[in-house]
């Protein structure tokens, strides 16, 4: 089904707008790392060391602040279990999955053009 | 049609990773501004000044880097006539529109979705 920015403002109004809720989680999720961390959670629950390896190139700093952002945006679910070690798990909500499907198209993509884009 | 990370990388193996070009397309598209400019084109060709009104609270410095970002990806076309006073306009290309056409789904849910999430 084809979607066009009219049919979003017909339904939900003059959204996109400089106060629009929308603008914070377009700031939230639409980020390199955001999506990164996203996409390796579709894969199922994850351990923190896990996602540092998977998510190549993100600091231990980074990782931090864009899990909490996406924790605190209920996409993210971390659970720690009272472990010696700690063990901390982290696994995407119900909404989480929901974002990831959507942007999942955009990432294949993005995997299928993006030779040929920086090559130009 | 589900997409999953699994098939993305069966199709186009160890994408996402540090040095592939997948990195340097999300950096220029997975941005709030870089998105909200796509979304604007994607309404048809737009004069600058239209683009300064259109994408509310984009700075001219903003806009003018990313337009240029987005230009040298082949997602945008500039087409300046030599008239007095000088008409840019600035349109999606092919390219550009396949792009937006992957997006336009996720901002729905966005859309959807944004005010309960920024409530929490």
């Amino acid at each position: 089904m084809m979607v066009s920015l009219a049919e979003i403002r017909s339904e939900h109004g003059q959204v996109f707008t400089e106060n629009c809720p929308t603008r914070t989680v377009l700031d939230h999720v639409m980020s390199k790392w955001g999506v990164l961390i996203l996409l390796a959670l579709s894969e199922g629950t994850t351990r923190w060391g896990q996602l540092r390896r998977g998510v190549d190139g993100i600091s231990e700093k980074m990782l931090a602040s864009t899990l909490r952002t996406l924790e605190a945006d209920g996409f993210v679910a971390r659970t720690a279990y009272p472990e010696v070690p700690p063990r901390v798990e982290y696994a995407l909500t119900d909404r989480g999955q929901e974002l990831v499907e959507k942007m999942l198209p955009l990432m294949g993509w993005i995997a299928e053009n993006a030779n040929e884009i920086v090559a130009r």
